[in-house]
């Protein structure tokens, strides 16, 4: 079997950072194991789609076993990691099964941010999962069939007005697909009811919309959800969110919203776990890293995507939470461990404890957990490596049909092209030919018949 | 708007009884309304692929107001009827909204059977919805992610027995598939774990695999499962379900086998709906109909579908509780309800009603619920209407890739051509040219590449 050196690589976190890293060590003489809590890599672009009931959540999530099927080195398992152990280079999860490790890619990602707010998540849910996105889905079409059946006006109404609160890319993409959804899809399905009542409000505390974009291509998106009915409510902030209203504002200025559909886009944070390193973080939860994505005095465990604040080497510009930038992450903490392991063989073992790599948690098991090893391979140190440029290739958001704005840095575009730009990217990200081809052939479907195929009402109705 | 007069029909249940008997009204001078507790049609003979990670739920389910969109004399409520009476010719929903009609189409299907174990269901779920069918896969495919780290060979092979109980086409289509997704689709993508170490064992009290089908069918489809390495466990019936074994026979002849993967397909009953009628049913919870499928003494209200024991008039054969039954039954009741709307134009009613047909629950209604009206219209007798003849076109199921059995009553089918008449026949009923053209390229898909590609964890996992 594996040599007893055969370096040990944790990634934890199947998304674009992980992914890349397991890829780009495709060649490594290693014993990779990639970690996720679920069992499919999620495209999140797309992700307002299937809560938007355009795609299904099979066009745009890959099994991570299928994706990785071929990389002889790599193994992945089902697991979510609750601590780790820098010192003693361990993963521990949820179920008390250890992971450890001679290279660490921390790569778990963010988790939706509401500022302290307990009570806020439970009436204003967030979209990271393809759960998410199926409630998302199931509250939206809920919201018709109830006030098709309404018959007092004020709940009718409050039924269907629709709150988004965060202006950036995936807030403007949802408001933008509901109220396609709502004034054109779903308009002739309803007897009573005239969809294009329903209201789509567009909240965000800063006073343009996709506040990263230049302000020509912010204004631009803006008149295009104003066409297509969106209502935008820039400039001030929520300060209250009920069960059947939101309030944005304070004092007299307050502005209070009624309606039982509030939809949260607004921000992210680090995940629960980067607080278990002992590192310092920043105020979002994300870890400190060095110019190389390594944590400071760690060489051997990187952060990558979006649980790490990384800043450029020679701009000091701060690398932004986007797909794009997880990707170049990934691959280059991948790289420098391929490296590393290529120029310098590992020096032996303690002895023949490779096998017991993973130790599943409880007595049971028949490895008992190894006692915490010296660290095995002396890295080079993190200020020798090749550090890390992000290389901004330009931002896309779409608005509806036929409507999007792409800022490519010296060139801005606007409408159709930019719309037909932003599928081509998205086609080319997405993983697997099966994916690309229904995901076109969804999209060609739409386009066509203004039809969203996936209109179902499924899963349990937590919040009625 | 409407005139007062015009007759209003009820149908309860979108599936394909309701859908059809909608459909031959849709030139009826009549308000029909079509309640159903789910907001889609499901196309539920390919609902296995679904649970089998073939299919996503979009590409065989429908949204009832898309399919229904142009016919606008039909109005589609998601809504959950929780008895109906018959005398005041009224349905009433389980949020309290009432329904007022002239005729009846109760469509409301059946639903798993367990044959009073009340603690079975839990541990033995069945298949009749989506939200079923995620659960189902949800389950299997954690139940490899479980086998892949478990270290206690015991329980790994616990996880990795999976009992399928009922031998019926469901239970058929389900074993073949499972087989087939652990032998072929999954066995390159774990690393510790030999797939193929999978047991797949199909269970019935018969003597043989889909008894409704000619013996040699029977025997052709049962050689075709033990190639894909399903084992057979036929003619003793399930005498216990337990969390993590099932029991088969008693005395000294019962086997115990020990699995956490128990998946019911042994049978159905009407669904609670049909106690509320008031009239005989059957011990499957099935309400006995007159030769013109309607309920004795009410000529006004039809039962068709699942719910209904119907027996042909000339031959006093039981119509059994397939899609080709319930659709030739729906289109039977809805033509008799429109020749009759057609040929007697009705007697005015009391005054003023018709806006009021539905009621919704609770105080808050600007319409309060009118009083029990008197029949207003007098039906055309039962005895004087067309009696129902089922026309058995056949019966088809599929065991596999490019393995089904056909019986075309004096054509027996097996092997590729059962296989290719399965596809198109289904092809052919499923709703919708979006539908259609999906699962045709996932079955391509699967053919060319045996891959799966729905191989998702989701929801919530509510029975660890």
């Amino acid at each position: 079997m594996n040599q007893p050196q055969t370096p040990r690589i944790l990634i934890v976190g199947g998304g674009f950072g992980g992914l890349n890293a397991a890829r780009a060590l495709r060649r490594a003489n290693a014993e990779i194991t990639l970690l996720d809590r679920q069992n499919h890599h999620l495209f999140q672009p797309l992700l307002y789609q299937v809560a938007t009931a355009a795609l299904s959540p099979g066009d745009i999530a890959a099994p991570l076993r299928k994706v990785l099927e071929r990389q002889r080195n790599c193994t992945v398992h089902l697991a979510e990691v609750a601590s780790i152990d820098l010192h003693a280079r361990r993963a521990i999860t949820t179920t008390g099964a250890t992971y450890d490790y001679d290279y660490l890619v921390l790569a778990a990602g963010s988790q939706t941010a509401y500022f302290g707010h307990d009570d806020w998540p439970a009436r204003a849910p967030g979209l990271k999962t393809i759960d998410d996105a199926l409630d998302i889905r199931r509250r939206y079409l809920l919201a018709f069939e109830r006030a098709e059946t309404e018959s007092d006006p004020q709940a009718r109404r409050r039924a269907l007005t629709f709150a988004i609160v965060g202006a950036g890319p995936t807030g403007v993409e949802m408001a933008g697909a509901m109220a396609e959804l709502a004034r054109q899809t779903m308009r002739r399905s309803f007897r009573r009811l005239d969809t294009r009542d329903a209201r789509i409000i567009l909240i965000d505390g800063n006073h343009r919309v996709l506040e990263t974009f230049p302000p020509d291509l912010s204004a631009r998106a803006a008149r295009d959800l104003e066409r297509l009915g969106v209502e935008l409510r820039l400039g001030r902030h929520v300060t209250a969110v009920e069960a059947d209203a939101i309030t944005i504002g304070a004092g007299p200025d307050a502005a209070r919203i009624e309606t039982t559909n509030i939809i949260w886009a607004a921000g992210v944070q680090g995940v629960p776990l980067a607080a278990t390193l002992g590192v310092p973080l920043d105020r979002a939860g994300r870890v400190i890293v060095n110019p190389d994505l390594s944590i400071p005095n760690h060489a051997e465990a990187f952060v990558i995507g979006d649980l790490a604040l990384a800043k450029d080497a020679s701009t000091g510009k701060q690398t932004p939470g986007v797909a794009q930038a997880a990707m170049q992450a990934g691959r280059h903490a991948g790289r420098i461990i391929a490296n590393e392991i290529a120029s310098s063989p590992p020096p032996p073992r303690g002895g023949g404890q490779a096998d017991a790599q993973r130790q599943p948690g409880g007595g049971a098991s028949p490895h008992p957990v190894s006692p915490s090893q010296p660290p095995l391979r002396a890295s080079v140190p993190s200020s020798l490596r090749p550090f890390f440029h992000y290389k901004d290739k330009g931002e896309l958001a779409t608005i509806g049909r036929a409507r999007a704005v792409a800022n490519l840095n010296r060139l801005h575009l606007g409408g159709y092209p930019a719309w037909l730009l932003w599928a081509l990217v998205h086609i080319t990200y997405l993983i697997g030919y099966r994916s690309k081809l229904l995901t076109l052939l969804n999209w060609a479907w739409l386009y066509l018949f203004y039809d969203r195929g996936v209109r179902l009402i499924t899963g349990r109705d937590t919040n009625p």
